[in-house]
C-alpha cells in the first residue's frame, strides 16, 4: 500500500499546510449561545424584492427557468447588468463580449487567476484579504506577493477606515516584469476603506508602467456609506483595457447562500476568462439569475441615476453600524469609523492592558469565554510578516438584526463593567 | 501594444483550437421553430416535489436556508446521501469523511481531475464523452488517453446499446504506469449503455493492477430501464478504496438548471477534492440543497428498499421512449433499443442512400433543415480517429413533453414520406 498512498497524494502544487474548510474557519470558541459577530452572512432574511422574485420564478411555470441558460450569463441578466455598468462607466458595455456571470466570488477569482497566470508568473495581492487568492495563484503555477494596507504613520489607534493606506514605496517595490496581475478588494471589505482617487492613480500608474492586469472586486461597491467617494478602477484612465471587475449582488441584498457573481471588462480578457469559464462551469442557476435579475430592472428604473444608491440597504446598515460603534465606544474598547461595508475595526489594546487572560491566547478568545461574544482578530487576513501591526485591532460583523445587535451590547457592557 | 497582447494571451496549457461556448454547441441549422431533439434538457417542469421544496424552502422564512452552508456540503443534503449510499453500497459512509457536495457534474469533475493529476499524469477517457475532461486534464499538467465504446464485431447497425463494448485488447493496451484515472460514465449516458458486471470487472481488474482511480460518473445511475442490471463500481471488490463516484438528482428529477451535483468516495481521495473544492467553490447555494435533501428524504421513505427505484421518472421516461422509438422506426431508421437514460441512437445509413444532400453537410444537417427536427451526429462524441466508424449514428433526445414528440413525429412522417 506504500505505492498506493505515494501515488494518491495531492499534486504538489495543491499542497498547503492545512486544508482549510470552511467549518474550520470557525473559531473553536463559539458555540450556538454565542452572539456570532465573526461571520458575513447576516442573520435576517434577504431583502424581499429577492424572495418575491424567486417565489415568481418559480411559481409562473416558465421551463427554460429551470434548465440550461447561456454559458456566459443568463441573458435577462447580461441586460441589466450591461445597463447598470454602461451607466456607470459612461461606456458602452456589451452583455456579450464584456460580461461573465458565475457562481459567487470565490469561483469567479478561481478562474480569473487561472486564464491570466502560468508558470512563475507573479500576482500581487492587496491584504486585509481572502486567503485562498494565494492559493489559486500557486495552483495556476504563480507567486502571490503582498502588500498590506498599514495604519498612517505615527497611528496605532485609527478613528477612520481612511486612516488605512497602502505605501507608495513599498508598492512599486512589489512590482517587476513578472508580475501579472494585482488583487484588491475596492472598497476593502475587511477594514470598510473607500480608496481615495489619487490612492487608485498610484495602483493605475504601476499597473500601467509595468504592463499588469488589475483583478478589482468591487463586490461591496453599493455599501460605500458615501457613495459619491467611490471610484470604479475601470473608469479611471486607461484602466479599462486593463481592469477585470468583479461585482455581486450578494452583499447588496444580504444573498450570500444564492450565489452569483459577475466579472465585468475588454473582451480580450473576458474572451480568456470565458475559455476557462465554459471549461469548468458551463453555465451557472437559470432560476436565481432570472429573479437578481428582476429585482435589479425593478430596482434600476426607480432609481435616481445620478447617485445609484440602493438607499434601502444604506439606510438599515447605518443604523446597525451605529449601534454597534456606541456599543463598542460605550464599553471602553475604541472603534473606527468605517467608510463601507459591514465590519467595524475596534482597538481593544487600552482595554486589554487591564484583562488577565488566564488560559486564552488573545482578545478574541478571552471575550467569546467571557462575554459570549464572537469577533475575529484582524491579523487572520493579513500574511505572517505583517501580523504584528494589527494585533490589537479585532473585527466585528455588524449586518445583524437589531435584537443581536442589542444583546451583544448588553453582554458587552456586563463583560467590562469592571473594567 | 505587442507586448501587451503578448502577455495577456490565455496561458497555454488553456488553449485550444477552438472556445466552446455553449451558445455554439447549438447546431448552427436549429432555429426557435424547430423540435430541438439535441439538448439534454427537457422541455418540462421539474418534478413536482421539487418545486414544491423549493418553494417551502424560500416560504418558510428560515433565515440560515439563505446564507453559507457548510463547505462540504448542507448538513441535510449529506446525511440523506450518506443514507441512500450507505444502503445502495452496504457499506458504512460517512457524511463528512465520504461525501462532498459541488455545483454541478461540470465543476465536480474539474476538481476531482485537478486533485488527482499533476504533469505527466495520464487519464483515461471512456468515450463517447464529454469533449471538457480532456481540457482540464490539459489544465492540470496531464494527458488525455482516449478508449471507445465501440459496436460489437460484425454489427454496424446495433439493436440495443449493449451492442456497444470496450475491446478488452484496446482496453489493456491503455493503461501504464503513468495512468493516474479512469473516467467514464455508467450508465453511459450519449449511447444508454448499462455496463454488465464482466465489462466493469475487467475495467476494476485493470485498475488495480495498474493502480488506477477510476472516476465513475454515475450521475444516471437510477435512469437504467432495468434497475437490477446496473452496478456501481465502488460495491465491487477492493475497488471502494480507489473509485470516485459522481452523482446527481438533475437527471433524475429533471432539475438541470439548479445545478447540484456530489461525489462520494474513501476518506483520502475525499479529502484530496475537498482541499481544491475549499479553496475555489468554498461553498454551493444553500436552499437549493435543502430542497433537494427534502424531496429525497420523502422518496427514500417510500420507496421499496429492494428495489430503489424512482417509479415516476422511470414509469414517465418509458413512454416517452417508446414513443420515440416507433416514431423512428415507423419513418424507416433504425433505432437503438436503450438500456439507460433520454436518448436513442439511430443508424440513418439505410436511409441516407436514398437522400440527396444537396449543399448539406450530413444527415443531421439535412434532417434540420428538411424536417425541422434536430438531432446530434454521435461522432461529436469521440476523437478524430474514432469517427469513422459512427457516422451513419445520429442521437435523439426523447426527455420531452407528448405534444412535442408528437410534433416530431408528424415533422419525420411528412419529411420520409417519399423515401
Amino acid at each position: 500500500m506504500e505505492d498506493w498512498n505515494q501515488k494518491f497524494e495531492l499534486p504538489l502544487r495543491f499542497k498547503q499546510e492545512k486544508v482549510i474548510r470552511w467549518e474550520e474557519c470557525i473559531p473553536s470558541t463559539i458555540n450556538e449561545n454565542h452572539v456570532d459577530l465573526w461571520r458575513g452572512c447576516p442573520d435576517y432574511l434577504p431583502s424581499h424584492e429577492f424572495v418575491t422574485a424567486i417565489r415568481e420564478v418559480i411559481r409562473n411555470g416558465n421551463v427554460a427557468l429551470h434548465q440550461y441558460t447561456k454559458g456566459s450569463g443568463h441573458p435577462r441578466l447580461l441586460a441589466v447588468l450591461a445597463k447598470l455598468y454602461s451607466h456607470l462607466l459612461h461606456r458602452d458595455i456589451n452583455p456579450l463580449d464584456n460580461i461573465l456571470v458565475c457562481f459567487d466570488i470565490y469561483g469567479l477569482m478561481t478562474n480569473v487567476i487561472l486564464s491570466n497566470v502560468t508558470n512563475g508568473d507573479e500576482v500581487i495581492i492587496v491584504q486585509p484579504s481572502s486567503d485562498f487568492y494565494e492559493y489559486i495563484v500557486r495552483m495556476a503555477g504563480g507567486i502571490s506577493k503582498f502588500v498590506p494596507l498599514r495604519l498612517k504613520q505615527n497611528i496605532t489607534t485609527p478613528s477612520s477606515s481612511s486612516d488605512w493606506k497602502l505605501d507608495d514605496l513599498e508598492l512599486e517595490k512589489v512590482f517587476n516584469s513578472k508580475t501579472k496581475l494585482i488583487i484588491l478588494s475596492t472598497p476593502n471589505y475587511h477594514v470598510g476603506k473607500v480608496y481615495t482617487i489619487d490612492e487608485l492613480e498610484k495602483i493605475c500608474s504601476l499597473c500601467k508602467k509595468w504592463n499588469v492586469v488589475c483583478v478589482s472586486d468591487e463586490s461591496e461597491e453599493f455599501l460605500a456609506y458615501n457613495p459619491e467617494q467611490f471610484t470604479r478602477i475601470a473608469s479611471l484612465p486607461e484602466m479599462w483595457q486593463r481592469t477585470i471587475t468583479i461585482g455581486s449582488f450578494d452583499s447588496t441584498f444580504f444573498l450570500k447562500g444564492w450565489k452569483i457573481a459577475w466579472a465585468y471588462g475588454p473582451c480580450n480578457l473576458l474572451k480568456n476568462l470565458e475559455t476557462v469559464h465554459f471549461n469548468t462551469v458551463l453555465t451557472c442557476p437559470t432560476p436565481v439569475q432570472e429573479a437578481i435579475a428582476s429585482v435589479f430592472e425593478k430596482k434600476y428604473e426607480n432609481m435616481d441615476k445620478n447617485k445609484m444608491v440602493f438607499a434601502d440597504t444604506i439606510n438599515s446598515l447605518k443604523l446597525k453600524k451605529q449601534l454597534m460603534f456606541d456599543t463598542l465606544r460605550e464599553v471602553g474598547l475604541n472603534p473606527v469609523k468605517s467608510e463601507s461595508g459591514i465590519f467595524i475595526i475596534a482597538d481593544v489594546s487600552s482595554l486589554e492592558r487591564s484583562i488577565n487572560y488566564e488560559e486564552n491566547n488573545n482578545f478574541v478568545e478571552w471575550l467569546a469565554k467571557k462575554a459570549h461574544v464572537q469577533a475575529v482578530p484582524l491579523c487572520i487576513f493579513y500574511q505572517e510578516e505583517y501580523k504584528s501591526n494589527v494585533t490589537h485591532l479585532v473585527r466585528f460583523c455588524f449586518n445583524r438584526k437589531e435584537d443581536t445587535l442589542r444583546l451583544a451590547r448588553d453582554r458587552l457592557q456586563e463583560c467590562f463593567n469592571g473594567h
